[in-house]
């Protein structure tokens, strides 16, 4: 096991935990909700937001347990968009993390509820970090903004609107921007904010480092999603050939799109040079991103 | 016009104006869900959470910008509510308001992605409060936490585990304490917290003030279901008893139900005499609350 494999897996079970933690307790009424909740976003998925956290973390000094609740806010943000994202009336997908989905495993109703109460319980958890109040202001608006209209949901709307239609690959990218780039952006200047102040020359570098990882996320999901099957996934694929959804493959053809991934992995290792050494796991994680099977 | 109706409509006409100022622009993109977000909320409602939050807010010397800002919140996070549960999983209902709802006006994806922006919405209006930050992070807290599973989100599982089920009166009250109790609560404690410091005597009396409106809205809201009709309500009528739902008439029977809302209107007038004159505006909500005909 290298360096990063560890740590990895370390920041995993340390996630897991502190999600376990600030999720409702499965005892704690009501029950089905709750229980709900929990299967939505425990023991599942890459923790990809609470690992990117936790490396942004690592450049400022960070308290582990404001990283901790950062990284709890990001997932649960994620992971109510992904019930949400898979209902029948959005994706309508029967499949996540390998596992049945929220409102297959459950019904329709709870897993509106279990969204609409992840979303929530991510402000929740967030505002709770010990940590100077007018910082923690400024990151439960990051958090808003990037989940909002103007960051994921409004990615969602594009991405919904944009079925069968061309996009230019200025849109398409505009709408992964929103729809995956927000939140990713989120994780990496939340845990840098869970430390010491970033200048503005570290700020920029954080930002383009997060434009970079963004952008390939969505492009090698296209990519996977074109080439990879569904046991491997553990969701079903070839869902956006399916579904006439515009993706970087189809607009740029499957060799460009790894191209471009390649150029946008070392696009981010560029950005965190000035960083040195202590940026290895976000170096670390932009090769993940770029080289992950599922 | 008596003065109590003079302040409730410069209120209301406060709270639409602040509503549009604090929704995304209709001219900002996507397009379609900012509409759509603005057609949820604007132009519709009694308004009586921001009403609770200005009333509240005049015993406390509050600063009118971040009143408006609190009463937006709450709004947003009341009409995201009615949003999801007009949705066909939830209590699948075409008429809101007289107007119809939100999946139908558009469709069910657009409306499920109205719901979650407009809740990242409220918290990114009342994070941009100006105010002592730790003011502000305890107020995110109040509103995530009311909001949420151990709130509202909570009495809404509750309501839908009771479909077709004997619940006691405490088991409802519970239920009501949660689904629409724990935002009017909010409301008024978050208006409270827009000026000066409440002291623990003065916090206790808002408390005892909020349970008993919360309680007296949801007795009313089942008399009105029970006895009103559809153009009245702006929704539809007799859902409850077609829905085999328990509600307070089905429990207590419609005199009884009607003599407890009287009672929960004196309580709540009992509850803010410490405050005197300043407190009128929250006696008339209690009565407004109870004498309502919609």
């Amino acid at each position: 096991m290298t360096g990063f494999d560890g740590w990895m897996r370390s920041t995993q079970a340390d996630a897991e935990r502190a999600l376990d933690q600030y999720l409702p307790a499965a005892t704690a009424l009501p029950l089905r909700l709750h229980a709900a909740m929990r299967y939505a976003v425990l023991d599942g998925g890459k923790r990809v937001r609470p690992l990117l956290v936790q490396a942004a973390a690592e450049l400022f000094d960070a308290a582990p347990a404001n990283v901790a609740r950062a990284a709890c806010a990001v997932e649960m943000i994620h992971a109510y968009s992904l019930v949400h994202d898979d209902m029948p009336c959005m994706d309508d997908d029967a499949l996540r993390r390998g596992k049945p989905t929220v409102h297959v495993a459950y019904d329709e109703a709870t897993a509106l509820l279990v969204g609409d109460a992840l979303q929530a319980q991510a402000f929740l958890v967030l505002a709770g970090m010990e940590i100077d109040p007018a910082r923690a202001v400024a990151m439960l608006r990051l958090l808003a903004d990037a989940a909002g209209s103007a960051g994921m949901c409004g990615g969602q709307a594009i991405d919904l609107a944009s079925v069968g239609m061309d996009l230019s690959l200025a849109e398409l990218e505009q709408m992964h921007r929103l729809k995956t780039g927000a939140l990713l952006r989120a994780s990496v200047l939340l845990g840098a904010w869970c430390g010491t102040t970033p200048d503005a020359a570290a700020t920029a570098a954080l930002e383009a480092y997060a434009a970079a990882i963004g952008l390939a996320f969505q492009v090698i999901d296209d990519v996977l999603d074109a080439t990879a099957d569904s046991a491997t996934l553990g969701k079903t694929a070839g869902k956006d050939a399916a579904d006439h959804k515009p993706t970087y493959v189809s607009i740029l053809g499957l060799e460009p799109s790894r191209a471009l991934a390649e150029k946008l992995r070392s696009d981010a290792h560029r950005a965190v040079l000035p960083f040195g050494d202590k940026a290895r796991h976000l170096r670390d994680l932009a090769d993940l991103i770029v080289q992950r099977k599922a």
